[in-house]
């Protein structure tokens, strides 16, 4: 139950909770192991997760979630599905690591849901924050890194990634354009609300100069958590 | 989405919707087919399901929930899909059958989450009203029919049935016996909450008499409905 209070941490202060967001082909893959590496290289401990998923439990939710089927998924089942996830996820593996001091590094989290589920399906951000509250209480990460670009050049590198790896396509990489625009917008808006928390970071340029970003986001909060 | 309105019924009014509730061993399958055969024999089509479950994708949702495995499921992540699965059913099966004038019979609804995540688990109330409010917006069953034993005598039906099946206990089955008079407890206690709604069957008493009792409260609520 996530009301309940953890235990106090036996040695040191409570990890960090960095999480990376952002649409499909944005590099998200590559630069959530360059964070990886970039606080282990620092010497922290480092708990690599994603959602939805993270535990064999929220990785069976997340299998329901991406299955395509000739019955459609109710947007709102959808929606509790993401939360049933994130609550197993939350209690066996985030909040375990965060009290014993690790931080964790996690590939989309709630800024997600209100993007996919909240931009892209349309439903009401309200229902969205009060499952958010329900299941997190106080806990959102420390920082989040939002890959951003453009859809006409994220879509480029998904074409070029789906066909090198002959991957079929998701229930939610089936979506069409309009729905990726949603989202895309959604996610910008989250991080004009949270300006401190959420940083985007412009993704449409060389790897390099992302990483450079990346880095220099991670100097700062580093230097002024540690 | 749960607050859409439904379309208007093409022919005649909006079906009835009578669930069945009690704890393992109470008696629940047989005299679910009774209620149905009941109904039928009386000219109403009749839809017939159960919860967790009643559509393919909730039936997988269902399967989620009783696994064992090593993994403790959070209580929250249990919840949750709980009301994912009942969001789907209501969306996919329930809403579109009492919308085209059929009856639904369903084992179990959310007097069980009451019982079993309030009750057993002890969830806060408030949690699963919530949750209730979010899933179901205004509907609720017309009628439920609480079948009630002591747990000794429910202990003992349910005793026979696992010798005779050999079957394996699903992860609820395996709970201790305080859980099942929490659950018992919390049953009792939505029935006094509400009724006009849910009336409460004496179980402990023979097939025959306590089929006698649901035909007295089904011939009353018909009468009043049709």
């Amino acid at each position: 139950m996530t009301q309940t209070q953890p235990a106090e941490p036996t040695s040191g202060a409570r990890g960090r909770f960095i999480t990376l967001e952002g649409g499909e082909g944005v590099g998200k893959s590559t630069n959530l192991a360059f964070v990886v590496d970039a606080l282990e290289a620092r010497g922290i401990e480092v708990v690599q997760t994603r959602e939805p998923g993270g535990t064999p439990r929220a990785e069976a939710i997340r299998e329901l979630l991406l299955a395509s089927s000739d019955e459609p998924l109710d947007s709102d089942a959808e929606l509790l599905l993401v939360f049933a996830a994130r609550a197993q996820h939350l209690a066996q593996r985030i909040r375990p690591a965060l009290e014993r001091g690790a931080w964790v590094v996690s590939d989309r989290f709630t800024d997600a849901t209100f993007a996919y589920q909240g931009g892209g399906r349309g439903l009401p951000f309200e229902r969205i924050v009060q499952l958010e509250r329900l299941v997190q209480g106080e806990l959102t990460p420390d920082l989040t890194l939002l890959l951003d670009m453009p859809l006409d050049a994220a879509e480029r590198r998904l074409a070029g990634r789906l066909d090198r790896t002959g991957t079929r396509k998701d229930r939610f990489e089936q979506e069409r354009r309009d729905f990726f625009e949603r989202v895309r917008l959604a996610y910008l808006a989250r991080a004009e609300q949270a300006p401190q928390r959420m940083v985007r970071i412009d993704a449409d340029a060389s790897l390099e100069e992302v990483q450079r970003r990346i880095t220099r986001v991670l100097d700062e909060r580093v230097a002024q958590w540690t």
